[in-house]
């Protein structure tokens, strides 16, 4: 604790003169330019992968990147991506699984989480992943690439979940927001996103336009 | 979003090679200082505040660092919490309030989340700070003291739902969890915790211990 | 039930005339000292273990004297305390278990509760008291000690709800309310009151002013 | 407090030797009598009404002897109920109003729960006693009046809910348990019991077997 504490001293001393002009324009509001829903992993640092300054990125965190579908339960999720997009008014959502996911392991091996009830009961959103693998990937046994494949999928569900939320389907109805499925391999640096056409995750190409409306239309492969 | 791109570019070039040995090793696992959680806000950003690198801060961030109080409907905090706790082994939990927080605005100005269902029963958890400042600051008028001081009781807030989640009671029973009430300042850099013998929040200070376990004994001054 | 009916011809003959004139002027309305949250258990009597007249404790009382925390489901126990804290603006909130309860008893035996949904449903709000058990009393295996500890324990759990109910909240923080966790052993009389200082359940002392706002802050011994 | 303490300690010296033998069976376990679910009020005090002692009387009580109808939300009365008739095999439940009820005055002046949002949501349980006044009673207008058939009205309106849980529909399908609907009127000792035949509340008599099943069946007089 001690550390972060003197991590907080050194920014002040360091760090803070170089945002404060940037600060003081923020404190009349802030105009991110995206949602960005990612683990909470620690592994994981949005601003500094995406290279942006802060004001640029509402960030939306919890294990496994997981969106529950719209419904009676209103929690942090609704809530924050309601924010986002109907007083925000952001253009752009990212869900960003990345490579190692403990939420993703534990949907493979279900008894990891058993004494965990509120982690168990949170994959139950991610229910349709662990089935996508479970019944179309019986052949892929190596355990690395089924976890790395279960990250992909599970993006691509949660995708799917986003779309239930009363005020993203409006505005994508009104081609005001789009939305995008990455996975960030932290390990290599590298980041992949869905490409429909190939049917899988690609590699983010720098000028090519950023996909979006990702869905699976043929069986994966 | 062609920014967001661009930038992971940058990072994949400039900078990534600074963190690949550290990544390589997190390939194996994390093991997380403390679990932070603070607001979607986009500026904020708690790994540049403490000055912490990759894998030492497991990050839960939705509107309004708001902890739903533990009960049936098990949500993204309360499996995050539980996963940081009973599976990470985190020692430490900050709950960091923020300076011009919309969500706390929201809670001061209920009108203008009417047209946000998910927002405003999100606000329910919550309800215990509007109580607080209502019945106990009416003569406090400044708008922005006003939001300040929301901001601050509701950081003493959150922390007594967070005390209702199991894995986080059995861990404070056992002595190996410590939970801290912070509010970030982000347009002085300042972070301000609460002082229980002084019964208000103080700058956080280098050298003393961080304050764990506050609550409130005494009425507000 | 014929008994429960001639009890009542009985005390309209006996007992009544006794109470009339308190009762007239109750009519007026009720001033109660106290909100005194127990469980429904047949063998608790509360206004005869405290002595109390008609018109000085406001009596909730529900399986396990279990307290949900504050959340979206407002049932009966938000409701009563509300009421009891806001309407009737009492000072003090007594939770008290009691030696041999059932419900605690279903904790500890989870199967025993299988075929009772509700029950089960309703024990996950003393789930924190199940793990606190479970997680740092693994060398308490005599079965009577390990149900009079959840107990203890349950108590304490409740009073952490207790504190996320807004009203509660509000009150604590003007200084107008004070919460008391009590454990009744019914078989010899006594009644027991968490002391901060000495970290366990202690006799109620006649003298001593009451504890409030007691927490554990230490580990269990 | 300290009524409350000096209670207990009087309790301990002077009445606890006269219970003991009694307690010392009960620690064995309860069998009661009955269910008797009646409201906080603290001018209620089911067990010197009934003149039964410890053991005898299973009590649930929560702000206007409210049982919410079974379904999703399962809270403390669900789990009450259930134990009571499902583990303790109770033969009779007794749902008792009584008179000068806050939580019926609150039914008829919704305005009075307004800054009360925990309260109002559990009314709704009663909305149907409120409507069944509204749009049957326009015609009574005088409040006393008006208040005590609230209370009566909304005593059948909890029994018809009470049906709704499974424990208890089953029991009275296997004739097993029976239900009473009582009104308490606490100024002048009486109690009320509704009579099928006479279609209104009519002082419980002391030979005649308790009405089980209250329905109504015509329309209100």
């Amino acid at each position: 604790m001690q550390q972060l504490v003197q991590g907080i001293h050194r920014f002040q001393r360091e760090i803070f003169s170089q945002d404060k002009k940037l600060f003081e324009t923020l404190v009349e509001g802030q105009h991110p330019l995206a949602l960005f829903i990612t683990c909470s992993d620690s592994r994981i640092d949005p601003s500094r992968l995406t290279q942006t300054k802060p004001g640029e990125l509402f960030i939306q965190r919890t294990a496994g990147n997981i969106v529950p579908s719209y419904g009676s339960n209103l929690g942090g999720e609704a809530a924050t991506i309601e924010y986002a997009v109907a007083a925000l008014k952001v253009r752009d959502i990212v869900i960003c699984g990345h490579s190692h996911c403990g939420a993703m392991a534990g949907i493979l091996k279900p008894e990891a989480v058993n004494k965990m009830p509120a982690v168990r009961a949170y994959l139950q959103y991610a229910e349709a992943t662990r089935r996508i693998v479970e019944e179309n990937y019986a052949h892929l046994t190596d355990p690395a690439r089924r976890l790395m494949l279960t990250v992909e999928e599970n993006v691509l569900v949660q995708l799917e979940n986003l779309r239930t939320h009363p005020a993203v389907a409006a505005a994508i109805a009104r081609g005001e927001l789009k939305l995008h499925g990455w996975v960030y391999k932290f390990e290599t640096g590298e980041v992949f996103t869905f490409d429909p056409d190939q049917n899988h995750f690609v590699p983010l190409a720098e000028s090519a336009s950023p996909q979006s409306e990702p869905h699976r239309s043929l069986p994966p492969i």
